[in-house]
């Protein structure tokens, strides 16, 4: 069974506040310079309402094995820029050609498609830059330097890229679990984990806490993707921010598709129970991780 | 007037030498893993017949200033990953719609576009990570962090994206030297510089040396791209390996389009005596340098 949250915690008064942190970090880090029209292209994505998740975790990773906030959150906004380069460059009319992203029009609807590659392509190059720049010099310089490997790892041919390129491939064709399982673990799964392992990573923490982090983070970051596959047969365009049936539209595979959606909210509410194990595993006390995991179950329900 | 080359010194030699070793190394950077399509992409730009010229300057810095080759070639190699990012992108149908690179058809000819989009941001992610990977653990992590962070410099948005967007936002105006000059810098420039001041920096050379190198590396990115631009005029697509007259077709605004032809090749031979005194000035004996400063006059004479 899904632990219950105590009920002294309020899940999204924690978050809202973490948000309004990672916003207006990523504002500073995202201050328009010259040419305007590519900082503009970048903030329009980067900025918009999106649930800054990945970067919520990374700070109460760091928050939850005793670390400095100050020295996880350029890693935090940098992984927002990732997810938000990534979104973009998906959105694209050669790839998912979808016209809407986080309920208003995706970046080349507005700034047309050759300035949406470009903000792509200067968001990935300038997170790691961020992540360079303003991390404290009290950080081990190997430890930074395993972090930006992670992070690149994350967003390149081994992460995001690959399990894209794999998602491409298989549209309109029916894919064994391994496949399925590759694309979700790498679209979704690394950069979830990467959240993770940074927070320990740059607090310098235990290896029984990066072990049992890493692994709830892996499956929070599934868990994260079922619910959104489930919301996208189940939700309308208000609660998605997209185009609502689009994934099946198109022929993507989802974990409904290829599961079906009964096995899909039951291996959800495994994949949860398992995440909040890791917790318990790691000796690690945070009501914001475990209330997370319990939140992504009750918005599909 | 341009030094001439000694007698002894065969450049092209050289510069085949080097750019054995460096495809040797991208050939082994660039190992096919799964999934194969991605790392085939990537490759099949990367690896067709290029220059060179940005990585057999690192080398060549490196070598100048007494260094070893081998804490620069992982650098080099993402350079030439970077050179290749920023190639498959422009010829893109939202770019610069350009069917031929390097002599053979554009990526996304091969691919498709969607392929061809993520084969970039790959390239992008991925090679900073082999500067991260492969340089020597005896490089001081200080200035490996420092090569890096200048390298995101040169492949983002104050980089080759930004010198891109402004170049995409002049297309068919005219615009005034100083707009042009950024364009200049940013998309070629930047990356030149980085390629000798990487060299530099990763043989621990002295302040003299590194200011030396960087104003040269300005000078011959400049130069080269004055030299392309002339040779876009009066080339042939053999040359060129790419359509010739395409820049002056899309309305581009090159050296030639804006100054006029006569004053590009006076210029550029200004530019090009302005580089080989930076070798002066810095106490740099390096034949190859001296030499592909007057090779670039020398080609399109």
């Amino acid at each position: 069974m899904i632990s219950s949250i105590s009920a002294n915690f309020n899940l999204s008064e924690a978050v809202e506040k973490d948000k309004q942190l990672i916003n207006e970090y990523l504002e500073k880090y995202l201050e328009i310079k010259f040419p305007n029209t590519i900082w503009e292209s970048m903030r329009y994505t980067t900025l918009s309402a999106g649930k800054r998740i990945r970067a919520v975790l990374a700070l109460e990773s760091a928050r939850a094995c005793g670390g400095k906030l100050e020295n996880v959150l350029p890693t935090a906004c940098a992984l927002e820029m990732l997810h938000a380069q990534s979104l973009i460059h998906d959105d694209l009319p050669c790839m998912d050609d979808d016209d809407y992203r986080r309920g208003v029009l995706s970046n080349h609807k507005v700034y047309g498609e050759a300035t949406a590659v470009l903000a792509g392509d200067a968001l990935l190059a300038y997170a790691p830059q961020v992540i360079i720049k303003h991390t404290p010099d009290s950080i081990d310089r190997n430890i930074l330097l395993q972090v930006l490997d992670e992070f690149l790892h994350a967003a390149g041919p081994m992460g995001i890229v690959g399990g894209q390129i794999v998602d491409i491939q298989s549209e309109n064709k029916k894919i064994d679990f391994e496949t399925f399982n590759y694309i979700l673990n790498n679209k979704t799964g690394e950069l979830f984990k990467f959240a993770l392992r940074a927070g320990v990573l740059l607090s310098n923490a235990s290896k029984e806490k990066l072990d049992a982090l890493t692994s709830y983070g892996q499956k929070i970051g599934y868990a994260f993707q079922i619910a959104d596959d489930i919301l996208d047969v189940v939700g309308s365009l208000q609660e998605l921010g997209k185009t609502p049936g689009k994934d099946n539209e198109s022929g993507k595979n989802t974990y409904v598709s290829v599961y079906g959606l009964e096995k899909a909210v039951q291996d959800l509410d495994k994949i949860i129970l398992s995440a909040q194990n890791d917790l318990i595993d790691g000796n690690i006390e945070s009501l914001l991780l475990k209330s997370i995991a319990s939140y992504i179950v009750e918005k599909v329900r």
